[in-house]
Formats: C-alpha cells, sequence, structure tokens
C-alpha cells in the first residue's frame, strides 16, 4: 500500500513538472473539456435535440477525435474531416439510389461491391507520401462515411434526411472544435516550428560556446555537471526533423497570426533546419574528440588553440545572432561579421599550420587538435550556409 | 485537358510504383475492404440486424479507424478501443445513475460537470510522455465513449442495453479487424523493425566499402552515377530514430510470430538503432571530406592509404556481417575477426605516423588524409559497439 501511494505522489510530481513546462497543455485541457460540454448542449435542450435526434451525437464524435493542441492540427483535421463527410456524404446517397434502382434481390450485392471498391480504393491511395502528409485524415473519415451512409441506407430509405443531419452535425462539431481551439488562447504550430528552429540554432551556439574551454582545459576550475549538460543539448537537435516536418505540416494549414500570414514560407524553415542539423552532425563528430583523453603537448596546442577558440567562438557568436533575427524576424548584418571572421580565423590557421616548421613534433600528437581543427572548419562553412539560408 | 490526362498517367505511374515497392499496400487494401464488407453483413441480415440495430453502425466505424497496416498496430488499437469503451461504458453508465439521483433539475449539470471534468483530466494525461506512446488512442476513446454514454443517457433511459449493444458491436469490429489483419497474409510491424535495422547497417557497410576507391581515387574510371547514389543511400539512416520508435512501439502488441516471440527485446533494437546512427553521423563527417577536392600528394597518399582503406573496408565487412547475423538471427564470430583487423589497422596507421619521417612535407596537406583518419577511427569504434550490442 505503501508503494501505492508512493507512485500516485509520483504522478502527481510528473502532472505537475508537466503543467509547469508548458502551462499550455493545462489550457488545452480545460478546452477540450468545454468545446465537449458545449456540444453536449444539443442533448440537453428540447429544441436544438428535436432537429438532431441522434445524429447529434456526432457533433461530440467530431469535437474529440477533432480537437488537437495546435491550431493547425485542428483546422487540419476540422476541414478533412467536414470536406470528406460531404464528398463521401453525396456519394454515398448516389451509391445508395443506384443500388435500390438495381432491384431488391441485387441491392445488396451492388452495395457491398462499391463499398469493397471504395474502401479498398481509397486505402491504397493513403500510401501516396503527398496525401499521407495532409489528407490522411480526410480519406479515413472518407471511407467511414461512405460505408456507413451506403450500408444504413440499406436499411432506412430516408437516407438523404440522415445524411443531412448527420453532415450537419459534423460541420457544427467541427466549427466548435476549431473556434474554441482558435479563440481561447490558441496554441500555433507555426510559433512552435519558430521557436525550435532558433532553441535549436542556439543549442548549437551553446556547445561551441563552450568547446574552446573543454577542449582545451582553460578553466583548471572544475567544470560542473550543470555546464555538461548544457553542452550536449545540442544532441536532440540530431533527431529533430520528424518534429519539424510535423509541425510544418500543421503550420500549413493556419490563418494569418500574429507577425505569420498565411502561406508563411515554411518550407523554408524546413531547409534551413536541415541546414542546422548538418552542422549538428559535425558538432557530435566534434564532440566525440571531447571526450577522448587529449595530451596536447605544449607548443601544438599553442599554435592551434588561439584559432580554433576563435573559430567555435565566432561560429558559436554568428549562430546564436542568426537564431536572434529569427526570433526577431530581422534581418542583420552582425552574423555576417561574425560569420566573417570565423572564415578568416579558419585561413590563419591554415596559414600557421604551412609556414610554421614543426620541428621533430612527434605528428601522432598532432592528430586531435588537426582533427578538431578541420571539424571546425566544416561547422564553420555550415554556420555560413545557415546564415545565408535565413536571410532569404 | 491534354494537361489532366497527363496527370492521370502520372498518378497511375506512380500508383504501380508504390504497389510494386511494397505489395502488401495492395494486399492490405484489399483486406481493409473485405473486412468493412464482412462487417456490414450485420445490416443485410434480418437476423443479425435485429440484435444490434442502429448499434451495429459502431463495427463499421471501429473497422475503419482500427484497421491499421501492420499487426502490432492493428493489435494496438483494437486493444485499446475495446478496453476503453468497456471501461468508459461502465463510468458513463455509473455516472447517468448518479445524475438520475441528483434529480431533474440538476441533473443535465450534474452530467455537464462530470464530462468537463473526465473530458480535461483524461485529455491532460494524454501529454504523459508513457502514455501518449501506448495508451493515446485509447484515451480519445474513453472520452469518445464517456462523454456520448453519460450525454445520451439523458435522453434515452435505456443506457445498459444502448452501451451493451455498442460495446458488442465495438468488440466484433475490432476483432474482425484484428483477425482479418493476422490471418491473411499478416505485416509484421517487428518483422519490418527487424528488417529494416539489417538494411540501414547494409547501408553504412556500403558506403565504407565505396569510400576507399572514392576517396583515393583509385579507379580511374569514371565512377557511375548508380554507385554514387548508392553510396548516399546511408543518409536515410541519420533521420531513422522516429521510424524505428514507432514500429518498435506497435512491434510490442505483436504475439509470438515466426522467429519472433512475445517480448521480443524490441529495446535492444532501439539500443543498437542509436548506435548505428552514432556510426552515421561519422559518416556523414566523412562524406563531407569526400566532396572537397582532395589534392593529397603522392608520398602521403602511399603512406595512409592502405591502411585507410583497410580501416573502411574491414569495418565495412564487420558491419555487413553484423546485418547479416542480425537478419539469419544467428550469433557469428567472423564481424568480430573483422572489426579486430579493423583496429589492427588503425594501430599501425597511428604507428606509420608516428615512426615515419615526414620530410619537409607541407602539414596543410596532410590534413585532409589525418582527419579522414581520425573519423575512420571514429567509425571502426562505433562499428565494435554496434557489434556488441547486436551480440547481447
Amino acid at each position: 500500500p505503501v508503494n501505492i501511494w508512493f507512485k500516485i505522489a509520483d504522478t502527481g510530481c510528473k502532472a505537475k513538472k508537466l503543467g509547469e513546462d508548458d502551462p499550455r497543455r493545462i489550457i488545452h485541457a480545460c478546452k477540450v473539456g468545454l468545446a465537449i460540454t458545449l456540444v453536449s448542449l444539443f442533448f440537453y435542450f428540447n429544441t436544438l435535440y428535436d432537429g438532431f435526434g441522434v445524429a447529434a451525437m456526432w457533433a461530440v464524435l467530431t469535437v474529440v477525435v477533432v480537437f488537437e493542441f495546435s491550431v493547425g492540427a485542428t483546422l487540419g483535421k476540422g476541414v478533412n474531416r467536414s470536406i470528406a463527410t460531404l464528398l463521401a456524404g453525396s456519394l454515398g446517397v448516389g451509391a445508395h439510389h443506384l443500388a435500390v434502382l438495381s432491384g431488391e434481390k441485387v441491392e445488396p450485392f451492388a452495395i457491398g461491391t462499391t463499398v469493397f471498391l471504395i474502401a479498398a480504393l481509397m486505402t491504397f491511395i493513403r500510401f501516396f507520401p503527398k496525401m499521407k502528409a495532409r489528407y490522411d485524415y480526410g480519406l479515413v473519415i472518407f471511407i467511414l462515411t461512405f460505408c456507413l451512409i451506403s450500408v444504413s441506407g440499406y436499411r432506412d430509405d430516408e437516407v438523404i434526411a440522415m445524411a443531412h443531419k448527420r453532415l450537419s452535425a459534423v460541420f457544427i462539431g467541427g466549427a466548435t472544435a476549431v473556434l474554441i481551439c482558435i479563440v481561447i488562447f490558441p496554441a500555433w504550430a507555426g510559433d512552435d516550428l519558430h521557436k525550435q528552429l532558433a532553441t535549436n540554432m542556439e543549442k548549437l551556439a551553446t556547445f561551441l560556446q563552450g568547446f574552446g574551454d573543454e577542449f582545451f582545459q582553460i578553466s583548471e576550475s572544475e567544470i560542473t555537471e550543470d555546464k555538461k549538460a548544457s553542452l550536449q543539448a545540442y544532441k536532440s537537435v540530431l533527431n529533430s526533423k520528424s518534429t519539424e516536418e510535423t509541425l510544418a505540416n500543421f503550420a500549413k494549414w493556419e490563418p494569418r497570426h500574429g507577425r505569420f500570414r498565411y502561406r508563411h514560407p515554411w518550407d523554408q524553415y524546413l531547409k534551413v533546419g536541415a541546414l542546422v542539423r548538418q552542422c549538428a552532425y559535425s558538432i557530435e563528430a566534434l564532440n566525440g574528440h571531447l571526450s577522448l583523453e587529449n595530451q596536447i603537448p605544449y607548443e601544438i596546442r599553442e599554435k592551434v588553440q588561439q584559432h580554433c577558440t576563435k573559430m567555435s567562438t565566432e561560429s558559436s557568436s554568428a549562430l546564436a545572432q542568426l537564431a536572434l533575427s529569427i526570433r526577431t524576424m530581422t534581418r542583420s548584418s552582425v552574423a555576417d561579421s561574425h560569420i566573417l571572421k570565423a572564415k578568416v580565423a579558419a585561413t590563419s590557421l591554415k596559414s600557421s599550420l604551412k609556414t610554421g616548421l614543426w620541428p621533430d613534433t612527434d605528428l601522432l600528437q598532432i592528430i586531435p587538435a588537426v582533427t578538431v581543427a578541420s571539424l571546425l572548419v566544416d561547422v564553420v562553412t555550415c554556420t555560413a550556409n545557415v546564415g545565408e539560408a535565413v536571410n532569404e
């Protein structure tokens, strides 16, 4: 029993943390409750219930399955559901009439065959990548509505009245969900995508900022665990692709809001995101060298340290600036100058390696330094690419 | 009009390709059609329809939304839906009875409040990562069923009969979907995960196999476009995380099949997958150096080429062997010997760099070679890690 209480308390703590991390989650939960309570009014008031009858159920059903966290997802599902219900409803009524014409005996077979064909065809269409990304839900609802309308039609000849009621209920449910989602503290997928891109760039900047110190072990003081953790934050960027694509898909459904207009170039975000990930891959390779024991002899360290640190901090500043200019949606030339400085540092590193005579140094000992330098050059290149893409 | 015909033809081609790439897609589409046709029999036969009435609709609805491509996904959704309907149905009936006790005037308010609270609570629970991964669908259905049952109860006092019919219909629909999914050419998510892991490792092996030749430009003959494309196949591994996690989640629902038992250690696959991705990140860094123009002076090339090529091909063979031993589910020591050889090559490269006098060579010219060598060492380390994890 103590164990159970402990588990309950633990769950409570987790719930508190979830709510604190993103208070919009609590708001979202209340919004869903509100929307469902609103559509269930159809059942309480006689005037409303008389119009719809059992079909009012479809309004509740629609709200529950359509209401998602972000406006884009809700709108996407709502629009998909409404249009699919409309199309499939009309087609279902048509199929029913054709089946009735075919005579009483043939009717079940005619309906059965149509249902089989349409269901199989639509299921196959769901595999098209483009359909899957934007209209997957619509296709499911299309199959559902078509089958229900044409099959129920066999039992209930007032197919048109039924389809009409059901369609209205779906519209009302979808509209309620979308309205409440947009009106009360909306959570925009576009905002999230925008912020996530900037945050990802900042994570890389944090790593590069700390990298120089860490690698050359400049600061004698113990590096705290906290700082180590913040250096490793960039790891989440490596796997950011699917989240970004989902958010961009949702964002495309969203109307004008705040600083974003409808048809904001969301694909550009995916492009920048891909470049940022490219940068993160190089950083991942750098990170591998961080954990190796590096005993770089003093004379070599002296030669490369300055340039490497410079490259790393300048790339870091450039990324931080680019993140800032994404956040503020302004074009800034500060990042360009940082990139330029990083490039200059890369060039002077190269020439110092070229001109500097390396008398009797053990080549093996230089390897870590050279590798790191070379990877940093990659990072600088990536950063420059990100800079170009952001300014587009 | 020509344009339209062109588009239709284009879509046809795409559909053909989708079907050829994975014929299971066509089978899946037919299976869905069949399952829906089967449950719609409830409407055609009087004996069946008399028992269920309109509730037969829920069987069709369940089949449409539960039937997924893989057995794991279908089973997961089916189990979620059945259990959630059962729980929420009982709770809904209970809430209805309590509300009736509270008197006619208070009833709507009592129901409204309960619906709001339960809906908000369950929506919030969906944010828990663990619940989201496995029980998200169940929670949605819980909200849906609870609201429908308790709200409809206000209009129809035969709540228990209604809930019972609906629950039976959902069970029948879920069972039909699951049975047809498992019995006719089942597509197991576990198989897919298993194969994908092996394929990913083979992609890396292909890259490493070709890398030596490409980098040192050994073969004078033009490298064909086809070969270039196969070298770049590894890129898909970089972003494989979300697919692997989804498949593993589905696979956990699957019963014993073929060579996999229930509770096959799917998490181990995720672990190996993460290590394979780690390896892919190093390869990505290597690939960056492939595209750079590399003018390595002859004397340097001579020194490093042999060892680098050895490291690369041995790692490649090791990965290919590991992939094979995953495919055949056998433990093989061949991979270990390849890893050992790669490690030996790495050591001898290091010592050749150490002992070899590098008279008057321009350090700048060595950098690409040294960097590549160093990255190859990383790849060898990663490969060794993968080897260990696979053998576990």
